[in-house]
């Protein structure tokens, strides 16, 4: 059985490959809607921040065991990272709302390659206490 | 275009239909993956909680406009809420991990409906500071 989705924009950012994607923390993009759901934006610039899911498009590999970042000696399930060589290479990512303009919405530190087809949008809310969460090899590597 | 994945698993949830999802913010339920994913599941049980993204299958209408919860006379845009009737229904939550056996992770604070296909899993990390967060019309109706 399989599912399928209809990519509803398209990821403006200055990284043209993988590898450069994360070198620039505060590095301005945008989300280009198709125009039809323009609609859809209204009151997301009310959050300050926007959950962003992508197709990872350029991956194309997967594997069950990945190696966290800085990290070389550590192996760990690939649902236990954010790597991109996932079974679904859907990317679930936050960004920094800027301004939104009819069908797009400028963002700042993205981290999606240029031309990401993007799947949904969502606002960010945080849904759990800080003093609740524990973040495994994280917090062991960096 | 339409991008395809398959379902890595299935959630286990005490909730039979849409309408009973969220009445109980302590739900426990499982994620069951099929078994050839279990290896990925390695290392996760170090992180308190998980990232779920699934799909909506029991939702069969899709609208670029929806009403916040408890605030009957606000509408916005799909984009800027939850809401399960979008164009693309891939929920994005977040559960307590409780212990993990093979391909199984049983979770607290499931919110999705019983049978609900799951096509990815991730580390929750939170990534934007709690004073740098705005909540647009969550803030302003809760």
């Amino acid at each position: 059985m399989s599912i399928q989705y209809t990519p509803i924009g398209t990821v403006r950012s200055p990284f043209e490959t993988p590898d450069a994607v994360g070198h620039d923390p505060d590095a301005e993009g945008a989300i280009v809607l198709d125009d039809t759901y323009a609609a859809g934006l209204d009151g997301l610039t009310g959050f300050s921040h926007v959950v962003i899911l992508a197709d990872l498009d350029q991956s194309e590999t997967s594997s069950l065991i990945a190696q966290p970042p800085h990290a070389d000696d550590v192996e760990v399930g690939v649902f236990a990272t954010r790597s991109p060589h996932r079974p679904n290479g859907i990317a679930e990512t936050v960004a920094e709302i800027r301004a939104r303009d009819g069908a797009t919405l400028s963002v700042r530190g993205i981290d999606l390659v240029d031309g990401t087809p993007v799947l949904d949008l969502k606002p960010y809310v945080p849904r759990v206490a800080p003093a609740d969460v524990e973040t495994g090899w994280v917090t062991e590597t960096t």
